[in-house]
């Protein structure tokens, strides 16, 4: 078992808190975030493209190895890019109302139990992270039960969970400004602290569940084509999900309509789909925040708002599975020029995930069928970045080491 | 540019030597390593997969994270296994032949060249190594100049190069039986020295040529199938080589046939083909050894001798590509309960390695179209397989950590 100094909070991130909920407007930090997220230097792309073909290994011969150095590159705007490390795994908690439709075999209070794990480090995403030499920070955003004090954790409530999105919105706007406010606050803390790669967890009983509606919402889908079995739940449990992924869609995406003719309309009404008006810049009345607040949850808006904070740090933040896809996408609906930023960790088996990152154009760099979240996919990506950063700015070339070209 | 404290040979495997080929037999200590091999224990496989089913995640989330974990316990004989650590990367070296038929556009004086660069520490296996902890040991089994002393370099020079195996045997019996002493006996001194997980290094210009050479005779597969294009030839030099192979294939397998005939007796001819013969286990009279030494090379038979002397000591041997995979193939043909000790670090974009892979029964950890070899496709595989065992080793159990299982 590990010790408790290597529990979350021992070292960079102890401390760390979110003062700002108490003073601002919500909103305010997420905003500042997003007017600073300009897109990566593609012009370093083209120079650390450039710069592989220089070094003592056939061209090409790292494969995706090579892309993630690239885009480390155009991400920091320097090539060699910067080692991304230290790296931090922000684990964002919360609950969710809509369990009560049976969406999951799992109790509610396993989220606050799990927020306990983590801190005394006996999680998954504990043995991971003290793998690949990750900090783990764990947020209370949005649990259901008053949890404790600890040093290592972030309590930045918004609301004691989201409400029953199968029937009412998870959160009201202001909720929803203020979930962001948090992550893209404890994203910019992190990199003040000196983090330099963020990876995206989450925990939160039921969170499958609204990550496949924005999924569906943001991506134009059907509820059953991004709707999965989660922890793994049984066939007449999925049928259940999918019919509250529907029926949680219909109520945000076509508020005047009958019930259950949620897939009717996505299907024949492109043009009405958050999907385009989402690509406007982040503004107060976007649609995209609607869907947001509509659909949950609280761990999912935070995330969304790390994410941009990432990206307004020009820091690159590695994406976990389908809860952090959801997250992603609502991140580039509010603000399109944050998806530079994002390196998929893996391919999560949860069918919302793939959906997610074909739509936001990412390749994940591992495809190992986990399915866990809290961030476990995206920590142990880690490496290969880390890697890919130590190729440009390690290896040799062929001129210093005096190593011979191919024969033309 | 990393400091000469991060070159090989500088902590753990400083001074490591391979004495024992002035004194012993040839085949003597392959022969003792491959005595020792016997399979994992399959009894602990079922016992990791009972523990992972009592830890604090749902059954089978971590996927195939779980499964490498399965594979450490039975390697180790225990569950929690060891951690797989602290691990080294041996990369063998030595010189081909067959580079006069026109395989590859790199000319032979970059064998050596590179294994300066990797005693300098500037090469990618050097940068990947220093990302993962690993140690980087080089070893001279057959560069066809002689080399300076280096405190980094085994030198276990078989002999200065292979045979041209378009027209000759890449070596004689002895020398293969030479080449397999060295590579188990780096094997067990490295294990000697502490390591717990040896990973597979390669560097021999040409030398994916002999490879797709065994990977046809031990899979019983045409040369196109399993020839591809290395370090990124052309048309015109890749149907160059695919001739090369079958001649090499034609020569060995079919001594009397009129040359050319290979590809033809091969597929008509399964009975005829060592698959089938090389199940037995290694002996001296072995068709197997035959055709090791018939299309060689000596990094390669060395990379068989290292991974039978790692199974030989319980310790995992990751994989790395196509070179790595024909030596695999090979190890398995001679000693057949050495393959339960092999982990593929990554597919290779060779299709040979596939080809080797299937055959073996092994599923890689990354697939990332890297095709470089050094061993860094078996490196950058190394954190999943260290998190593997800490996820068994470290994680809480639902009991230990007062967490609630799911409603039934």
């Amino acid at each position: 078992m590990p010790s408790s100094s290597d529990a979350p909070g021992s070292s960079l991130a102890r401390g760390l808190s979110v003062e700002l909920l108490r003073n601002a407007e919500p909103g305010e930090a997420f905003s500042e975030a997003a007017k600073r997220v300009v897109p990566p230097d593609e012009s370093v792309a083209v120079e650390a493209r450039a710069r592989h073909d220089t070094l003592t290994k056939p061209p090409g011969a790292l494969g995706r190895l090579e892309d993630l150095g690239v885009r480390l590159s155009a991400i920091a705007g320097r090539c060699p890019p910067p080692l991304p490390a230290p790296a931090a795994v922000a684990v964002f908690a919360g609950d969710h109302g809509v369990l009560r439709q049976g969406v999951s075999p799992w109790p509610a209070e396993v989220t606050a139990q799990m927020v306990d794990n983590f801190l005394a480090g006996g999680a998954a995403i504990n043995a991971l992270a003290r793998q690949v030499g990750a900090e783990v920070v764990v947020v209370d955003v949005g649990v259901a039960s008053e949890l404790p004090g600890s040093p290592g954790l972030v309590r930045a409530k918004v609301r004691a969970g989201t409400g029953d999105i199968a029937t009412e919105p998870a959160m009201e706007r202001d909720e929803a400004l203020l979930a962001l406010d948090v992550g893209a606050t404890v994203a910019r803390e992190l990199v003040a602290r000196g983090f330099r790669c963020l990876a995206t967890g989450d925990m939160g009983i039921g969170n499958t569940t609204p990550s496949a509606a924005l999924i569906a919402a943001f991506c134009g889908r059907d509820a059953g084509d991004v709707t999965g079995r989660g922890t793994g739940i049984d066939d007449e449990r999925l049928a259940t999900k999918v019919s509250v992924v529907e029926a949680a869609l219909s109520r945000v995406l076509e508020p005047g309509a009958p019930s259950g003719s949620a897939s009717k309309r996505l299907d024949g009404g492109a043009s009405k789909r958050p999907d385009g008006a989402a690509r406007a810049p982040f503004a107060g009345t976007d649609t995209a925040l609607d869907v947001l607040a509509g659909l949950g949850g609280l761990e999912i808006a935070a995330l969304a708002g790390y994410v941009v904070g990432a990206a307004s740090a020009r820091v690159p933040v590695v994406v976990d599975g389908v809860i952090a896809a959801a997250a992603a996408v609502v991140a580039a609906a509010l603000v399109p020029g944050c998806t530079g930023y994002m390196i998929a960790g893996h391919r999560s088996s949860e069918p919302g995930a793939s959906v997610a990152l074909a739509h936001l154009g990412l390749d994940p760099v591992l495809d190992l069928g986990m399915r866990l979240g809290e961030g476990t996919g995206a920590c142990l990506a880690i490496p290969a970045l880390q890697a890919a950063a130590r190729v440009l700015g390690e290896m040799a070339t062929f001129d210093s080491a005096g190593v011979s070209g191919k024969h033309t």
